[in-house]
C-alpha cells in the first residue's frame, strides 16, 4: 500500500466514488492516509460516514474525457479506481445507455489515463462476464472457478463489463498503463437496497428483519452462493491500488466460501427474533434465466494482492447493521417487502 | 431475396455504404431491384460504378442516433446493413476512437433499429473475434473452424467487433429485431489498397503487378489462408438481407478453400509477364504477433443463407482487374511498392 509521504504527493481518483463500493474504498484509503478524489454524478455523501473530511467530491460524467483529463492533470492523479457503472437492472432495461456508460465509460477512463500517463487503473468487473456456470463448477460440486474460465456473458450487463475488460487489457498491453481487473461475485452491503432497489436480495432480507416487515422470497433457501461483503470488496480494491509486483491482469475476488439464504435468515432471526422472513425451499432464488451461482477460486488474489476475505456472513451482517446505525440510516421497510418501484428482479449478482 | 413490388416499398439502409464492401453490396441489391440508401461519412461514389443512379447517398455519422432514427423513419427502412467501421490499423492506432466507432456505432445502429421497429440488421464481423487459432484448426491440419469456436480476441479491432457482436445478440434476443452476424476472413478487392493502405497485402501484389512495380513481401509465400473476394462477401450480405427462416445468429462466410501467396503470384505472373513480385518463403506473411490463418467451416451459411462462394482466386483476380478498368481506376504503384504513408502492417485479416 502507498502510505506516508508518497501518499501526500500522489492522488487517487475513484470514479463512482460516492457509490456503495466507492464509499467503502474511500474509507479504506483514508485509513492509509490518502485523500482520494471521488468523481461521481452524485454529490450525495451519505455513505462516506466519518471520512467526509478526508475526501474531495467532484461532480462529473465518466464519459467526459476532457474533464477527466483536466482533473487527472490538475490533481496529479497516478492511480484511477474505476467503479462508475450503470447497475444491472438499468443496463438490462436500457442496453444503449448501459453500453455507453459501462463499456464506453471504461474506455474513456482508460484513454484519459493513457493521455496523462497514469500508473495504474483498477477496473471492477463482475461474475456476469462468465455467463452460465455449469458442470463441475456448478451445483452440487461447485469446484472453485478460476479466472481462465471462458467468458460467455448472457446479459447486457455482462456484455458491457466484458467489453470493458477486453479493452482494459488492450490498453494495458499497448501502453505503459497497468490495469488490474477485479471480478466480484454477488455483493451485499449497506446502501445497496437504497441505491440498487429490489435486486439487492440479501439487503432486502437484512433490512426487512431490521424493520420488522415481512419479506417473501418464493424459492431458493438451499441455494449456495459466493456472497461477498462490500468491505471485503473494498479492501481488495485498496490492495490492488497499492500492490507491487503484480503480473496478472484479472482476479476473482470472492468470499472463499458459499452460503445459503437459509443461513442468512437464521443469523437474522438470531439478531431480530421478531423478523418475518419467508424464503421458500429449493434452488435459484434470483431467477436470472440462467445459472451463475458458483464459488470463486481466489488463489491468484491471495498470492498477488495479499487478499484475504475478513467477513464471515455473521460478521458481515453485524457490520451492516452497525454501519446503518453509525450513518444514521433507517432500514427501508417498503423496498425490503418488495414494494419498490423496480421491475422483476434481475439478479443480486454482479458488482 | 426481396424483389419486385415489395422491394419498391421497403428501403434498405447500408452504413458504410460507399466503402469497399458497401459499394459491392449496393451493386448486388441494385441487381435485385432495390434502391439502397448508403449512409457514410464519405460521399465519394468511386466504387459504385454503374449503379450510381440506383442508390441514394446520405452523409452521416454512425454515432448520430437522432439522424439515424430520422432517416429510418422518413425512408421506411426495414433492413439495415451495418458495415461502417474504423479499419484495423486505425483501431490499433487509436483504441478510443476504434471502440467508439466500431462498438459504439454498432450499438447506436441497433438502438435506432429498435426504436423504429426495424425487421433486420446485418452486422459484418471479422475473424479477429476468434483471436489466435491453434491446434487442429491451425497449421498444418487446418480443420475448418466452426462458429462455436471460442471468442478470445487479441487486438483492439477484434475486441471492438466482438463487443458489437455480443450487443447485437442481446438486442436480437430482447427485442423483435432479427440480427444476423457475418464473420469474414481475410478479404481482397478493388479499392482496398486505396482505402485501407499497405495492410491490403493481396491488393499490393495485384496492383503492383498491374503497375509493373517491384513488390517485396519478406516472407510467407507458403502460408495457406482463407481469402475471400469482396463480391462473395457482398453476395453473402445480400443473401442475409433477404433470407427467410433463419434460426442462427452468427455465420462464418469464407471461400471454402485456402490459397497461398505463391499461388497468387503465379496467377499474376501469368497475367502480367513483367510483374516483379518478390515473396519470401515460409509462413506468416502478415506478422500480427499471433496466428489467425485458418479455414472457415461455412456449412451453416450454406444451409441457412444459401451461400456459395463464386470466385476462385483466379476468377477473383480477373474480376479485380476488370473492375479497376471499368471504374477507370489506375493501380496504385507507390502503395503497392510499400511506399505509402501507413505504418507497420497490421494484418490483411478482418473485414
Amino acid at each position: 500500500a502507498i502510505t506516508g509521504k508518497e501518499a501526500a504527493r500522489v492522488s487517487i481518483l475513484i470514479t463512482g466514488g460516492t457509490g456503495i463500493i466507492g464509499s467503502c474504498v474511500a474509507v479504506e484509503l483514508a485509513k492509509e492516509g490518502h485523500r482520494p478524489l471521488l468523481y461521481d454524478r452524485r454529490l450525495d455523501r451519505t455513505f462516506l460516514g466519518d471520512v467526509q473530511d478526508q475526501v474531495e467530491v467532484i461532480q462529473g460524467d465518466v464519459l467526459d474525457l476532457d474533464q477527466l483529463v483536466r482533473i487527472i492533470r490538475a490533481q496529479q492523479v497516478r492511480t484511477i479506481i474505476h467503479l462508475a457503472a450503470v447497475i444491472i437492472p438499468e443496463a438490462q432495461a436500457d442496453p444503449y445507455k448501459g453500453f455507453q456508460v459501462n463499456a464506453g465509460g471504461t474506455v474513456t477512463v482508460l484513454e484519459a489515463a493513457r493521455i496523462e500517463g497514469c500508473r495504474r487503473v483498477i477496473y471492477t468487473s463482475s461474475r456476469s462476464v462468465y455467463g452460465p456456470v455449469a458442470g463441475e463448477h456448478g451445483h452440487p460440486t461447485y469446484r472453485p472457478l478460476p479466472e481462465e474460465h471462458p467468458k460467455a456473458p448472457r446479459s447486457v450487463y455482462g456484455v458491457t463489463k466484458l467489453a470493458g475488460e477486453l479493452m482494459a487489457r488492450e490498453f494495458s498491453q499497448r501502453y505503459g498503463l497497468q490495469v488490474i481487473c477485479l471480478r466480484f461475485p454477488a455483493l451485499y452491503g449497506p446502501g445497496r437496497l437504497a441505491r440498487h432497489g429490489e435486486v439487492a436480495l440479501h439487503s432486502r432480507l437484512i433490512e426487512g428483519a431490521m424493520a420488522g416487515v415481512e419479506v417473501v422470497v418464493p424459492r431458493g433457501a438451499e441455494q449456495r452462493d459466493d456472497l461477498l461483503y462490500v468491505r471485503d470488496a473494498a479492501r481488495a480494491v485498496a490492495l490492488a491500488a497499492g500492490a507491487e509486483g503484480i503480473t496478472s491482469f484479472d482476479f476473482n475476488v470472492g468470499s472463499e466460501t458459499m452460503v445459503t439464504l437459509r443461513e442468512l435468515v437464521a443469523i437474522l432471526e438470531g439478531l431480530y427474533p421478531k423478523a418475518r422472513l419467508r424464503v421458500g425451499p429449493g434452488l435459484d432464488p434470483v431467477g436470472l434465466g440462467y445459472i451463475q451461482y458458483c464459488r470463486y477460486d481466489c488463489a491468484r488474489a491471495r498470492k498477488e494482492l495479499g487478499y484475504r476475505p475478513q467477513y464471515s456472513l455473521d460478521a458481515g451482517v453485524r457490520d451492516y447493521v452497525e454501519t446503518m446505525a453509525r450513518l444514521g440510516l433507517q432500514p427501508l421497510a417498503e423496498l425490503s417487502a418488495g414494494g419498490g418501484a423496480a421491475g422483476p428482479a434481475l439478479g443480486a449478482g454482479g458488482s
